[in-house]
């Protein structure tokens, strides 16, 4: 099976329009009364925040609010898709904590504690976090129903859930521990890009899709784990910033190292086509065309970077 | 001025009430589709909630709900009671983290990592703070603007931030310094506060008093933690299972340092009387008998653990 390339070119206006929000959260955040956050947590947060990444939860969340919204305005997925990268990026900076992965540098430049130090590094992945849920309070829609989805996937059953259980597989490689790789990997990566697609839907106001939205989200999640497996073993270092063999460095359980290289870039591509085939249920359901959903699947299994 | 001895005996029956709404967290939380945290993760959270503590900030979002709701049903402001005591004792266990605080006791026992690992104290701290906004958002009325009032109050501009300009003020011992501890002690401690009283207020559909509710919380938690910095060299082991000292361990910037002993206390007395002075706002904006709270107010002032 071989799939066209597939890149995310055609999404460069809502990036940038990411970009711009993520820029203002920095500059704009404040407390109930104006009071902002001290200048040097605010940097710190900055360095984290705006380091680069290719955005894909909040294009995610965008892309769902894009197919299922009346017209091309995608604003009013904004607040969301500004709180996925807050809660993604929380998620790195106390993941590279030296308690946990212990890592000196994220995307080609120093990790939180490198730049900084430890204890800011915790206050700021907090900080991102907490205000995450002030971001999202602002949204139009279904705002405590959008709140309610990010902080379920973000929470002890979901994402941190994930982290604590993929900490515990680490130095594990029995191939019949696959099941629960696929439960770590769901918990870890999978619920968060669910989130961003079922929050898409509550932003325009779909409430009749939003568990298709939600397994569209969470297989492609899925799928785009699978390829990071991929990727840390065979990635493009000098696109993604990214330090090669990190995962065998931690001895982390992979699909390369249950499956084999071949066998994980087959499960990323079958992974990617169940993503793509919840896409066209969203789509049938929404009488929308899908296509850009299907996209994306196919770019979160196939990527290079 | 001598104040009559307070204390919450008289809320013993709302304090059960938490305690049950505690426990049921830790026994029912889960992801949208039902899914239950590890159970590892769970218990890491447990041991950390679950280890006793005033449920202070609980007491105080019931107790304005109380005071301003019809009849004496207070259940409505149960999920911001909780969300406040999940929020309160993150806060704790990340304090805690060798890299901050470096405590190996708290309430007498051991801190989370050190009965766990360090790794499980920062994830089992960011499940507490993800896993309040969800509780939260379940509230009945205006769940979302109780989210926006608690996230605001325990960001970065908020108690993050507090902490943050804390650790920075470490060593520091100037009694020109008081303008920026009353600023610590404000974010650090009143925030929260601020945001249970708040809350209080929005879960009982008060809005046109949630300011004032705000403020009095404000007030209150000022004098809590001046109080505190008091009961740190003079406090009842006993009664709190906390060590003493500890501000003089780390070398904090407090209140007895830039007053003394006598003046910190003076100082806890009149915050305790600003807030009651506030608790009197409350009560004739809303036309309701304001004693509860006056007596709140004198009790974090004066409390002797």
């Amino acid at each position: 099976m071989t799939l066209p390339p597939v890149d995310l070119a055609e999404l460069a206006s809502w990036r940038a329009l990411i970009e711009r929000a993520l820029q203002e959260f920095v500059d704009d955040h404040c407390d109930v009364d104006g009071t902002r956050p001290p200048g040097r947590l605010r940097d710190a947060m900055a360095h984290a925040l705006l380091g680069g990444g290719k955005r894909l939860r909040p294009l995610v969340c965008l892309s769902v609010a894009g197919v299922l919204g009346e017209g091309d305005d995608v604003s009013c997925a904004l607040p969301a898709a500004v709180a996925l990268e807050l809660v993604h990026t929380y998620s790195l900076v106390h993941d590279d904590l030296p308690a946990l992965d212990d890592d000196d540098l994220r995307r080609g430049r120093p990790t939180l504690h490198k730049a900084f130090d430890e204890a800011t590094a915790v206050l700021a992945g907090d900080g991102l976090l907490t205000d995450a849920f002030a971001v999202l309070a602002g949204a139009r829609h279904h705002a405590a129903r959008q709140i309610e989805e990010l902080a379920r996937a973000a929470g002890s059953a979901g994402m941190v859930g994930g982290q604590h259980d993929d900490m515990r597989n680490e130095g594990r490689s029995l191939s019949s521990s696959e099941p629960s790789l696929r439960e770590v990997h769901r918990r870890k990566t999978g619920r968060l890009f669910a989130a961003a697609a079922a929050t898409g839907a509550l932003a325009v106001d779909r409430l009749a899709v939003v568990d298709d939205a939600r397994r569209f989200g969470q297989l492609l999640g899925f799928a785009f784990q699978v390829q990071d497996d991929v990727l840390d073993v065979e990635g493009d270092v000098e696109k993604s910033g990214k330090v090669r063999g990190r995962d065998q460095k931690h001895d982390k359980l992979t699909y390369v190292r249950t499956l084999g290289l071949a066998g994980a870039k087959a499960l990323a591509l079958q992974a990617g086509e169940e993503a793509a085939a919840a896409a066209v249920v969203v789509g049938e359901k929404a009488q929308r065309d899908p296509a850009l959903l299907l996209r994306l699947a196919r770019f979160a299994a196939s990527r290079t970077h």
